[in-house]
């Protein structure tokens, strides 16, 4: 029970690591453009889990990447990867995309600023990931999150997810959406963490599917919130999936298997980095199938 | 004569062996997602000048880089200046935006296939050039590409662009517009090309310079076709900037400065590059200052 306690205080403190590298990497409203970097930093400081960075850092530190300094190419794409998910969330909420009004409890970026910032805001935010990931000084991670934020990942989910409005669809496919549109970001972020620590071959493969796996699970668990989640914990209106037909994973294969689905998913990618004694990364894994927002 | 007539022939072949590098590198439309790739493709295939790439060649090739393999880092940094160009193309376009429905000759992106899908086609094609440049293996262009587009480049000009119709502006803050907004990709061009051929310091800033001072021109040069260019050769209805009450650079200095303006630049570009016996990069440089679509 201590060891969950000190894993739980861990994430808090990683949460807190996450908003200073955030505060650090992004540009200061001082400089100009200041409406667009007020609007940048308007939508990635209004909160959020920070899953994908703490989950990179627990990673490396997983696979035994030193910490020791204050500026470290794992911290450059840390921010990064929560830049790149900021900037994707802007645009699916655009009145021409998912339309939506409100986001963690507070007015979406075009909702504050207009729609044509919010354009730029997210493209913005999109240019600076790149560039701190290539501030790592390793070619790699920049391809690992072309990839998974590309048409063939992020992009091509958010493509399908909007295809697949209204219609009737296959368990294959809600799983081919979810993967994508979610679950892409997740996994890269497990696989950039493991690259920066220069992680050994065999390894890599094991911490990819652990990230693959939660990263399906997390978006079940979404459908299952949008369902039956707190309206004030998600901090957004509950219900939106279903008023806009989207395809989910419960409203395909029902809500009992979606909840076993995620269950299972979480506790293999537990014993993909677990030996039972517990770290970090299966209390991530855990605080993922257990998230109330 | 005969020498002009050669850099031109080169100019047109190198235009071929762009578009044969953008369907290569672009994403078949055989692959799902297929709308997005269709769109992708619709907008990068529509023509157009081909000038960043080109340019980077041009300068790759002065810079002593090889060119006797089909599939080189250099073609790889072509296709990507010209996907980032286009992406900033698709969203300047959009009715939040500067709300065009005609871009060389032909319905913009968001008319043919709708907003959602222009979006996401803009994101998508930032995703492949940032990925294509990973894929030269030297983290420094993806820097540089980065550099170019963010805040303090091309999406910093288009903010300062849209904040800037309709009100009286000095001389300085147009050349800040245009300097970020168009030329900071053009002086991104020519310094990938030198960069990729591995270019000595000081050359490298001369380029560097080369591609600052013909990225300006090349803008002043936009302004002046839009009061006074062909509608037909242009591919668009021109005085689009007027009726926008966009800040122009002849509106701010008068037409007969701002071709002066441009012809010095031009001028000043080729005593750069150039010792009097005439190369590409000289050609290139008059070839902007004499274009008229």
């Amino acid at each position: 029970m201590s060891h969950l306690v000190s894993f739980k205080s861990t994430f808090d403190e990683r949460r807190v690591l996450v908003e200073s590298l955030l505060e650090k990497y992004l540009p200061a409203v001082a400089m100009e453009p200041r409406m667009l970097h007020e609007a940048m930093r308007y939508s990635v400081l209004a909160g959020g889990k920070r899953l994908r960075p703490i989950l990179a850092l627990s990673t490396y530190e997983h696979c035994g990447g030193r910490t020791s300094s204050s500026d470290l190419p794992i911290h450059r794409a840390m921010a990064a990867l929560e830049m790149v998910h900021t900037y994707s969330l802007i645009h699916d909420d655009l009145p021409c995309m998912d339309d939506d009004d409100l986001r963690r409890g507070m007015p979406t970026c075009h909702k504050k600023f207009g729609e044509a910032t919010a354009v730029l805001a997210g493209d913005a935010l999109h240019v600076v990931a790149f560039q701190l990931m290539a501030q790592t000084g390793m070619v790699q991670v920049v391809e690992e999150l072309a990839e998974a934020v590309g048409t063939f990942g992020m992009i091509g989910g958010q493509v399908a997810d909007v295809e697949a409005e209204g219609k009737n669809i296959s368990e294959r496919e809600i799983v081919y959406i979810h993967k994508r549109k979610t679950g892409a970001l997740i996994r890269c972020s497990v696989r950039i963490g493991a690259l920066l620590a220069v992680s050994s071959g065999q390894s890599f493969a094991r911490l990819s599917q652990y990230g693959e796996k939660i990263g399906l699970a997390f978006q079940i668990i979404d459908d299952i919130l949008d369902v039956e989640g707190d309206p004030t914990l998600l901090g957004k209106n509950a219900g939106s999936d279903s008023r806009k037909q989207k395809a989910t994973y419960p409203g395909v294969v029902g809500m009992e298997q979606a909840r076993a689905d995620a269950n299972r998913l979480i506790d293999e990618a537990i014993a993909l980095v677990d030996d039972g004694s517990g770290n970090m990364l299966s209390w991530v894994a855990r605080f993922i199938g257990q998230r109330e927002s």
